[in-house]
């Protein structure tokens, strides 16, 4: 079945992704020339209504930029969107995150699930060394119905979160922090081993797989 | 508030659990002494319907059973259980596992959902080696609301389900394999890295707590 | 200087500790054959009126209790005492754990303290997964001068304790939990990546390395 | 209660922290933007006195500078200090380092004490190739009533110093050394498996959280 | 037998390497200063009709460029050539990747078989995120005599191919993901524990070592 | 396609891996009942003439020996064989240990290269500290088409015989060695790193893994 | 040269290990068969009038002692002897360990010494805990040749020793030690990073190995 | 004794460390600002003839070239050196390096055993890959006293050489290598589990320590 990608010698761009996991490809910038980006966007935008680029560089959103001058480089979260989904029905996706730190991942989670047309509301900086910035936020987050927590140090602001609040948490540990952190594997072991109800874990610093483990757990018929 | 816990001296015994977290406290048996298991179940039928115990020895069990003859010891999960809670609404929860040897951790995660009162649907030895042995159960697969997949080894099962099943997959690591898994690190490893979509992980050989998350994630309340 | 140690072969007993550390040599047992704990007991309490063995297994405890009839095995905290230094002024050592599971190394702690005439207050089970555990407590343990918390899986007590009372906390991870804590790994990791104001670290298990710390501290001289 | 803290949106600044933990909050500058700090900063010294802001850059400071001109730039301990609080009674903190390449560690610490009002006495490049120089200065250092002890290396120096004073050590591994030291691993083992008497240990490179730590020691209440 | 090398002080050039090993003395740039890498070239050119260099910069490039221009730089895969080897008989080395981003990889191995006289096919970007963009090259991947798999992340794709081809998979995990892929330590220890069949591997990212296997394998007499 | 696999409940048995891969389903007893691996045996030995199960116990093997009473118990490489495959056509395998204690490991290749029906020949004891004892076996080295080397503590030996014999090696790191060793870990790395010519890596003590890559090898079609 | 070594199946037993080492060859015990090791000690005899098995546990000895009455079991350093090399002239070798409990690494080396001939002076239990023990023997250290020093936990006597005494000192970690030395890698790192001048380091456990480096230095020729 | 050392406030100057060491300090230039290197040669400079700075940048150099212009600086090495110690007799040391790459970490051993007087020989790129390279240099390393053996990638070099050349050998593990070295981990441990005989390690890229275990060797009193 030849039709169902695009072969460009250095990418083969998938074009059924949308209808076997809800969401067109997701152009993931690493390693990735900027040329090779553009050329990667335009096969999808071919195909595809609206854009998403994560861990790009300014370079790779200049590539993109001179053919799609309305593309935006959310700096912060190192993304590229080129438009959005239609706004889906459910509750909102609740960001957190423990420190101003740790606000790169957070935004790359909340401009991905933008981009799949979730809605989304964020609570930054409602770590556990002052509980009560969170506990003051308590009513909004349990409006949410799913939480992503992000958070670096020893990350133990998922485990007190699924202590407060009834909803699934999904734990992001970021790589913030003193020496033995060890570039997030602190908060990571942390998190996997939280006693919290119901935390489930991802990547370091992926802010976007974390978005879409929510975005999956909202897809659940409900019939 | 000294009536929201009992205060065995070896344990504080939490009477309000279920009201926050949906069910009542689980004794998690390593490292405690049969009769302070014993104790503890006692404070816990006391006010609560049925009971559930991991990580149970048979001399956990004993000592338990001494007392309430119609305890059940599940030894492949190594869980003691009394009664079970009602019958919930909503989709099964799936339960995957890549081998015969993972059967201890995929039987924790069943035993923990029957007990909160989840329908479970097993899916036992569909790991990649022969994929034919997944594929041929797709259509039971995918009318599960959520996947628990445990595997050891390069732990790639999760990935696999994700590409194949548009559902939420919580992966779950086992210690099974040749050396170089570190007693379950290299599935953990791999099962962070997945590239599946809305893939998320729990601990190593943690078959409740990836329960506790289908749970929490067939909660979500929706109006 | 031959007067100030013994030598006998195997180990040369330590004649001035007290004098420089505030407490006679402790006999740490591991790797050490009954027969020579046996030996080395001989000659502290030659000089000494009370004794403390960590880490001893029965087999040690039989080999002491041959000649001291009355010395305690504490099978819990795996220790031998005979006696105890006369009591101590000054505020009590708080000892916390989170879990059951703690118990051994909490009870070395205290035990450890008792030794050394120390006053000792033990708030036992009192983990995150239910709060209202310690806040019950909260009142007594703010009347502690030191604490030490000892926690296993995520280790995330010390940080909890450390944001409600104002005292320095003394952090011991424990081995216990599932496969990815790493035999402590975890929360060793966690515990020092504490963002909780006050909080050191001793070695996984180390709860006679806490309290040996709670002791220095409580001897400042305060004039 | 929205009065206890400020949301700033990127930040929720906190104005209790003080009266929790005895000292206004402190800006850890690492990953934020230097308007962010800016910002921060000003919420604090709309309540508090004094400010202090570590793992500073000269970027960071500027952005502070160009507000308050008064605010001071301690380069080789990467602080920003603005005032300090009042001088506290007590005896004052020793600060040693085995070596000049650790100064910046040391400085850390030095600089939050004195932010937080205490008294320090510095020894610095003491370690043990020429214990001489350690035992030059014993007098000095055993008029302290708390130590931090910086090293990097194998980290021997809080030990030989926990056997020749008799005070609570507070051991801060640094990450200077040849390949093995794997960034202050080797000198946080060391250190956390010391057999020295009252050695506890903070995370690498983290001269603040030692500085806190021995805040919170001269803090205890002795009536 | 001073004559089967040449000692130029810096380094000893092997002059017996093709008739011990199928080709000559490789180049290995890392950590050599330009001007050597340049003299190097020069004794195995003296010697050999064609020259390969690997993970070399622009700056080697330019030091050897001086003085054979018509040497090639191969900019994604970091090799220089000038020449190559007769073209050997036998089947080709298929040569995939994940995706693009592990390009350098792959291209390092392809360069060096194509300098060794090898026939190469590729297919890049055929990961498991889309198996349908794989199976739609498998009759040219099954036509190969040997595979190289180059993936990073979790390090799926040669268990994969493994299931579906019957060929010596030759593994080679990249250092591309996350933070929890440990700069290529996942993709490793997934592939080390390929459950696949007839899966063997090489270093992180060492396309040019595959290469080197895959050559061996073809050059095993069959009489 | 439900005739291609037999499903027991607790395992799912391939009945098409020989037409897949070239040989039956082989059992990996750990973690397994014996029961179920003689469970297993039987629906394999209903279909393929013979049978092989690998990291067996005695207990599992009189599980199998009560059916099949002709069934042979390899201890030292802990297997279980049932026949043989018919004698394939090619070269040897030849397999080389470093020392009697990876006599193991050794044997684990050996058994399934002749469960697989392939020629083996065993250098065992050969290792770096006498070479002598290597090259006094050249000939007979180079007779084989390709080279299975097992060897724990520092791993040298692929290294040795790839400078020595231009065939491919599959290197098998051992967990045999002092602490240093981490069960296996030196010899892996050592063995990943390898600059010889040739090398590629499977796990660690997996004899068998590397007996089905050699079998692999030699089964690639020259036409 | 078939006369060098004789091929035992399971060994090859070096028969010119003396003429290129100095001594015979050293039966290491772990993994091999008690029968094994009696069939290696026969074909040693037959050529050498002493012997040295190391890692041997009783059923090794048991399987010895059978053939050769008079060798003799040194339990705690795991060492079967039968007879000793000649006294060879030229200063002792120190060996020293911290603690009561690296006793079986220490024997090992000083068995290990005698059996190769050498003088052996031994120096137990002079820990950094209490450093008069050490300098007590200070004269006796000095006159030594060549400092074999063993030690857990930290490891930090012997960076102490080499700052003491002008000797080459060879360092051997010791897996003795709280959670957090995890099997003696803190002492290793610890060992690796001194900055004690002289220190070189060997295997964790490794006491044969130290002492086979102490017996090589003491064999440099001086004319 | 305030004579023994000078206090600089940044550094403590050891006055007697060539009376206890042989050699007087060395300046660790890592981690310290050019003025304050500049500032300890000067006090060195007071009191000895000679000086060695390692791990020294252009800027260290410049800021001592300032004051001596006739130092020395060994780009290769990273070392500066003012004058040399008085010619030791005794035997040479040799240097050797598996590759070119190494020539950084051998040249520091190099220059610091000059510096100390020491006679030195040096093989450069002698690795295994082609051992005839290192065979065709036996005679001259033969003639060595003690050798010095720095390599990377898998670190076989030291065990080769110990095999065939009967010295104490000196292994010094580098960073150099593909992925999966880890900076010189996978030399680290190949070395510490090397079966050679007479085999001690010294710390990654630790040239300089190397230099001084081979001077500390040849300065035993031989009678």
């Amino acid at each position: 079945m030849p039709e169902d990608f695009v072969d460009l010698g250095y990418a083969r761009v998938d074009l059924t992704r949308r209808t076997r996991c809800g969401h067109p490809e997701v152009i993931f910038c690493m390693g990735k020339l900027p040329d090779e980006v553009a050329g990667i966007a335009h096969e999808i935008l071919a195909h595809e209504p609206y854009l998403l680029a994560t861990r790009a560089s300014e370079e790779h959103y200049h590539a993109v930029a001179q053919k799609w001058p309305h593309a935006i480089y959310h700096a912060r979260g190192r993304c590229i969107t080129i438009g959005e989904a239609d706004k889906k029905k459910g509750p909102a996706v609740g960001v957190l995150c423990a420190g101003t730190s740790d606000l790169p991942v957070a935004e790359e989670a909340a401009i991905t699930l933008r981009s799949f047309g979730r809605r989304v509301e964020t609570f930054y900086d409602v770590g556990v060394a002052g509980l009560h910035r969170l506990t003051a936020s308590l009513e909004g987050i349990r409006a949410c119905g799913v939480l992503i927590v992000a958070a670096g140090m020893e990350g133990a602001l998922p485990s007190v979160v699924a202590g407060l609040v009834d909803r699934p948490v999904i734990a992001v540990p970021t790589s913030i922090g003193y020496g033995a952190n060890f570039e997030g594997l602190a908060a990571l072991l942390g998190m996997l081993n939280s006693c919290g109800n119901g935390v489930t874990v991802v990547n370091i610093d992926n802010g976007f797989g974390a978005a879409c483990a929510a975005d999956a757990i909202l897809r659940i018929p409900h019939e």
